[in-house]
């Protein structure tokens, strides 16, 4: 299945209680949410995986989770099912039987995030929800430019939070590209996995590149010091929208959710 | 000045309250919280007059006004105090000094709306406070051929509520697009001026033939006709974003809401 949704009310997508355990109002997570909507759906207690877990105030397009399902129904009863039970801020697009082996976090080769920025004097209003703020000017290219030495296989130590979990940081970056479209800024990352608040501390340390604080030399310096202390400070949540992962076309997943054929 | 906001959360543009009556909390419109603050940074109460009113839940990026002021503040004064005072749904993007003359809105020569639809089966979760929705497959190419009768200098008697205060239906229609851009449509149009629900009846006849359950010519009887009860339905207001209004070179705007030169 993929799930959208909007991540502002949210504590994030992990479920922080256990299935049948009522979490605290403050902390609804969209893991609960989903779960309690596909076991009306399906009558029992429905468990899932997600193919990236995101933080409080994270946005997804194309969140695929999988589960096992004790019954039968088609993937438009699911899809529309589900979605009459959730909340507005979260629904189904779409829903699709997988081989017993496939995984929704292990499969995935690949994850894409976009961080979106409001880059002018004032405040966003519109869309506020989604967008991170840059009152000072920024130089996009400039931000580009200096991203590009995160490609590869690294080790990302230096961009990940002290509450990473991760056994090792070494991540493989299949892309970054910073572009502006008038006042908004786009920062596109694929990356077989990210580390914990990843993608928010690398676009917080570009903007110190952008805003002219630092040259674009020092990202570099930064990967090769693996120290989280010396990097530009974490985004905000609320600009950072998981777009989708990406599975091997032999998953039988839609296209938004596969790879090219190698 | 343009005010930016997000109407999700208003009762319309226009105050519903005399100025210094507090307004019911659900009945909270943009003018007054853009007037109160304004009067905070004026020191004592500001009267404003708008380009063009909207409607509850319709949102704007660019909704000029102008107020005479009876103290010297400097444009980014009046920009950053006034945002400092708003609810975060609202902003001021810019203000300009004008002559005497200017009036927000008989000096416009043009308005711009825009109406956003998301088209697939299932409602949006994301943005779901800036889009429309429509379950069913709908023909974007149809609806944009279609509306082109709606071009010129027309009677649009047929798209007008019954509430509308207007002394006649003649409006110039400068330009109607209609496109698709994968689950997204949008319908842009240009008039040098709207009446009451115009932008949300003509989108709520298009999804008609969009949907094909009329010819492209029905547009044109309708138009032909005048009669507001044979139309289709009115749209939902959060699809719709007043863009801009435009003025003439002379007033000395920015280029956003600026006429090209004849």
């Amino acid at each position: 299945m993929a799930v959208e949704y909007d991540g502002s009310a949210f504590s994030g997508w992990q479920r922080l209680t256990r299935p049948g355990e009522e979490g605290r109002r403050d902390e609804a997570t969209v893991q609960e949410a989903v779960e309690a909507a596909l076991g009306f759906v399906a009558g029992q207690p429905i468990a899932t995986v997600c193919a990236g877990r995101t933080d409080a105030g994270v946005h997804a397009r194309a969140q695929v989770i999988h589960f096992d399902s004790p019954v039968a129904r088609d993937p438009r009863g699911w899809v529309l099912g589900t979605t009459t039970r959730l909340p507005p801020s979260v629904c189904i697009r779409w829903c699709v039987p997988v081989a017993a082996d496939f995984h929704a976090r292990f499969s995935a080769r690949a994850r894409r995030y976009r961080y979106r920025l409001l880059n002018r004097p004032v405040r966003p209003a519109l869309m506020r929800e989604y967008l991170g703020w840059e009152r000072r000017p920024v130089d996009a290219a400039a931000m580009h430019r200096a991203a590009q030495v995160l490609l590869g296989e690294q080790d990302f130590s230096a961009f990940r939070t002290v509450h990473c979990q991760a056994p090792h940081a070494r991540r493989n970056m299949h892309a970054i590209n910073v572009g502006r479209d008038g006042e908004v800024i786009d920062f596109e990352l694929q990356a077989n996995a990210f580390l914990h608040h990843q993608v928010r501390n690398i676009v917080g340390s570009l903007l110190v590149v952008g805003r002219g604080e630092k040259p674009e030399g020092w990202i570099a310096e930064l990967l090769a010091g693996r120290d989280r202390t010396v990097a530009g400070p974490t985004a905000p949540p609320g600009g950072l929208m998981f777009l989708n992962p990406l599975y091997p076309p032999g998953c039988g997943l839609p296209a938004e959710v596969t790879l090219p054929d190698a």
